[in-house]
């Protein structure tokens, strides 16, 4: 483990989020993943199936994050862009990948079945590493910091699964959730001063509505379980204090 | 109405959404209300409370894009930076706007009330404009072609509502979903067809697991539809063709 935490950006590429037709839930669930892990989470992206705004985003956030994550666009059809606009991005060539080819003869063992469209997922740009996928067994890659999954959710976490161990685990940012029981604005002023008191957590304040009008849940995160445990109680105190 | 369809983006600010402790939901709101109106949503990010890292992207977003929302961030927590990054974006100043201040008082007519932290939640950065709020009064404010709104989803909405009737509305884009109840490798290669002989659509496909396994869905989207209509026969055609 380093002393740095790594980072990370998801970019989800797919039309169909972007008109509201499909809610992204890949997001989420790497969020929570690389949460669990100890990695920073720095950057979500949603961008259409446009190949100029899929290579721009890549580059953008591969050079400044640990890791990138690209959801979606990996499929046999003729809207299925992610390899090529990958490539693209790395300036590499592209072609059919015999592994890839192998893993796809073994679900579709009947020659007939993989077909042209089939064989589009085993375009894989050179080189890069193969995830497999114990669900559909089209495979995902890796090229260099970038890891490309696939958009059905249950092929994503089989992805996920498969490089979660691979990545540079952290320590696991804790958290402790206080319900304010308050009004924010009633609160912000004292919870600034405690925020201002403790440097070493970060101190979120996130409104809701619940049957009483407006509440707040105060959310507090560290590295450190000292530096957590104080800036909570200091939390508690002062809404106390208010009471 | 213009030809050419104003484009959006919209812009997450917040920690939350980044630990995968929330989920956002109001970028999947805004881009059924954009769609709506007709006017094509480009991007989403998400990212973090940062002043640096919101700065970046409202200036990315608003230069390449007709409109940009942002949500979050504009309360009157320690943690609410949106505001004065947006005054950073633009350079321009900021301070507490006395239109503002009149808003809230009207909902804290106690002076008690309107706190140090509440006032945080008039600071407006110079030559914006207001957008009203009526389930919390703390307004949001546009600032040439970027609308800042709050995070809470009842007051984000209402804020949209508001200005709604002041965006560039376009021809709304349709669309018809196609169950294939077939597999997307079956269909990949004559959909292609069927999108190169129909080039006034966008067809996309989208795989999803149902009790039979593998099965696709398939959306035809266009401005036109007689464009749509033909193309929507043929997707049926292709499909009849193989059973």
């Amino acid at each position: 483990m380093s002393n740095t935490p790594a980072t990370a950006a998801v970019l989800v590429i797919g039309d169909e989020v972007l008109s509201g037709r499909t809610r992204d839930s890949n997001s989420g669930y790497i969020a929570q993943y690389l949460t669990n892990i100890g990695i920073d989470l720095k950057e979500v992206r949603v961008v259409a199936d446009d190949e100029a705004a899929i290579v721009e985003a890549i580059n953008a956030l591969r050079a400044r994050n640990t890791y990138l994550f690209t959801t979606g666009g990996i499929g046999p059809t003729h809207d299925d862009i992610t390899a090529d606009s990958v490539a693209k991005a790395f300036g590499v060539g592209i072609d059919h990948d015999p592994r890839a080819v192998a893993m796809l003869r073994e679900r579709f063992p009947n020659a007939a079945d993989l077909n042209e469209g089939r064989l589009r997922m085993a375009r894989i740009p050179f080189g890069a590493d193969l995830i497999a996928n114990k669900v559909s067994k089209a495979p995902g890659f890796r090229l260099e910091n970038v890891f490309v999954f696939a958009g059905v959710p249950s092929i994503m976490q089989a992805m996920l699964d498969e490089v979660g161990p691979t990545l540079a685990a952290g320590v696991k940012v804790l958290s402790e959730s206080v319900r304010a029981d308050a009004k924010e604005g009633d609160i912000a002023t004292p919870l600034g001063a405690v925020q201002k008191a403790h440097p070493g957590v970060a101190i979120g304040s996130y409104p809701f509505v619940d049957e009483g009008g407006f509440n707040t849940n105060i959310v507090i995160r560290s590295r450190d379980p000292e530096a957590l445990a104080a800036a909570k109680a200091a939390v508690e105190a002062m809404l106390a204090g208010l009471r």
